[in-house]
C-alpha cells in the first residue's frame, strides 16, 4: 500500500487542481442554457478516465445529458464493483447567499467551498483518483471496477433506468458503490448501506368554482385550505406514526445489530438541537432521533 | 306617502346621475395615492347632505380619511335612527377581470355595475335619497335621523371607534341602521339584524434555524408546514364543531323564532350547490346550511 499512498501524497496538489477544474464547470442540469457546460463536465470525466488508464471509456448520448462509463477488469475470479456518481450540480441560486463564487472553488480552513464540491464532484473524483493510484503505481487492483457517471441526478435521473436496462450485461457487477453520500461527521467516515428513497405526491383539493366571502359562505361550504390542512394534519398521529394504510408495508424492520450500530455512533442530541436552534425534537415513538432521521421512513410536506 | 313616491319617480333619473357621479370617484381607501379621491367622495356626501336640507352637516378630519355626519331632529318624542354607511371602496384589481371599467358605472339589464355600487355607495345613497324625498315634499319625517358616513370601512375602520367615543352624545340614538348589508336575493329584501363579526389571527410556527433536507433530518425534526397543517386540521372536529376552548362562549344560541324565520326563507340547497360548482356541503352538525352560513360562527384559514 505504501506505493499507493506515496503516489497520492506526491500528486495531491495536482489532484486538487484537477478537482478545481471540474468544480469550475457550471454543470447545472436543470438549466437548459447550461447544456454545453453539463456536456463539458462529461467530457472532462472521459478525459480523466482515459488518462487514468481505464478501458472502454465511453460517452453515451441520451435524450438528455450524457452518461459516461468505463471499466478495468483485472480477473474473472475477482468481484466487480460498480461505482456510481453524478457530475451535474444543483443551481447556485440564490447567488447572493454565497460568500465566495459558487463556481470558483475556494479553500477555507482546509475545506473546499464550491457548488458540487460535496454533491457529487468531490466524492466521484475520490473514486477516480484512488483507482488511478493503483494503476499508475502498477499495484494490483483487488477488484474489477466499472464506472457509471450520469449528469441528471439533480433532475431525477430520467434516462438512467432505461440506460441501465439497455446495458445490463456491460454493467453487471457484484456490488454498487454510490459515491453520493455523506460522512457521519468530519472525523467519522461512514458506510451508507441503504437510503430511504423518495416518493413525491402532489395533492390538489378542489373547492367551489370561485372565491367565496367567509362572511357569506363561511361555515356552510368547505374551505379548501382548511380541508387540505385537515388532510395533512391527519397523516401522522400524536405518536409520530404515519397513519396511511399500508405505508409501512414494505419497510424492513431494523435488526438488533443495526440498532446497536446506530446506538454506538457518537451522537449528542443536545448539540443536535442546539445546532438547529430547537428546544425539542419529536418523531415516531419507539425510535431514537438517529433512527428516525436515517432508517425510518418519514412523510413531509415540501414547499 | 304618494307625494314622496311621486317625488322619487320624478327625480329617479337625476338620482341615478348623482349616484353615477359618486361611483366615478375612485375612493380606494387602501391606496395612499387615492387619498384625494377618498376625500372627494367625502366632500360629495357633505354637499349632498346639505342640498337635501340636513342640519349640522360636518366633515370631521381624522388621522386617516374623513368622517361625515349630519342630522335632522324632528321631535324629542320621536325615536332617533342613526344611519351608518361608508364611502370608500375595495381596490378594483385585477382590472382585467372587469368587463366594463370599474369607475365608469354601466347599466346592464337593469343593474348598475361599478366598484362600490353594492358596497356601499349604492345603499348609502338610497338612505340619503329616501330622506330627501320626505324633506323636499314637506312630508313629516316619522323619526329623527343622524348620519355617520366613514371612509375607512375597507381598511378595518381604525378611526371610527375613537370617533364614536369622542362624539357619544352627538351620535346618541335609539337604533342604528347599517346600510352595508345585502338582500337575501333579488326579489327578497332582507332585514339583517345581526352580523357575525370578524376576528383575525396570524399564527406563526417557528421551526429550525435553517432549511433542512428531508432525507437527512426528516422524521426526527418537526416540519413547520406539517405542524401548521396539524394545528389547523385540529381546529374543527369531524362534526364541524370548532374545538377551541371557549370559542362558543359568547355566541347567543338561535331562538326558535329565528330558526323558524331562517327555515321560511326560499332557499334551494341543490341550486346553491350547483351555483358554487359543489357536489357536497359540510358544516356544523345540527344546523342547516343557511344557519351555518349566517347565524353560526365559523373559523376559516384565509390566504
Amino acid at each position: 500500500m505504501s506505493d499507493i499512498q506515496d503516489y497520492i501524497d506526491q500528486h495531491i496538489e495536482a489532484f486538487q487542481e484537477q478537482l478545481f477544474e471540474f468544480l469550475r464547470i457550471p454543470s447545472v442540469s436543470t438549466d437548459r442554457d447550461k447544456r454545453n457546460d453539463v456536456r463539458r463536465a462529461a467530457l472532462f470525466l472521459t478525459e480523466q478516465l482515459e488518462e487514468i488508464g481505464l478501458d472502454k471509456v465511453t460517452l453515451h448520448e441520451t435524450a438528455g445529458h450524457p452518461i459516461v462509463t468505463a471499466e478495468k477488469m483485472v480477473g474473472e475470479d475477482r468481484p466487480t464493483v460498480l461505482i456510481y456518481g453524478h457530475y451535474d450540480v444543483q443551481p447556485p441560486d440564490p447567488e447572493e447567499l454565497w460568500t465566495t463564487p459558487p463556481f470558483e472553488p475556494t479553500v477555507k480552513e482546509g475545506r473546499v467551498y464550491a457548488r458540487g464540491a460535496s454533491d457529487d464532484k468531490g466524492q466521484s473524483f475520490t473514486h477516480l483518483k484512488s483507482v488511478e493510484a493503483f494503476l499508475k503505481t502498477g499495484s494490483a487492483l483487488p477488484v474489477n471496477v466499472k464506472y457509471l457517471l450520469e449528469g441528471e441526478e439533480e433532475i431525477g435521473s430520467p434516462h438512467l433506468v432505461p440506460f441501465i436496462e439497455e446495458h445490463k450485461e456491460a454493467l453487471a457487477c457484484d456490488m454498487v458503490l454510490i459515491s453520493d453520500t455523506a460522512m457521519f461527521d468530519e472525523d467519522q467516515p461512514s458506510i451508507t448501506f441503504g437510503l430511504r428513497g423518495l416518493a413525491y405526491m402532489e395533492v390538489h383539493v378542489t373547492g367551489p368554482n370561485r372565491d367565496l366571502h367567509s362572511g357569506v359562505f363561511g361555515g356552510a361550504v368547505e374551505n379548501p385550505v382548511n380541508v387540505l390542512a385537515e388532510i395533512i394534519g391527519k397523516l401522522k398521529g400524536e405518536d409520530g406514526v404515519i397513519r396511511i394504510d399500508g405505508f409501512y408495508e414494505d419497510v424492513l424492520p431494523m435488526t438488533p445489530e443495526e440498532r446497536e450500530a446506530v446506538k454506538a455512533l457518537p451522537f449528542d442530541e443536545e448539540e443536535y438541537k442546539r445546532d438547529l436552534g430547537l428546544t425539542a425534537l419529536h418523531g415516531e415513538q419507539g425510535y431514537s432521533t438517529l433512527e428516525r432521521a436515517s432508517a425510518r421512513p418519514t412523510l413531509d410536506v415540501n414547499g
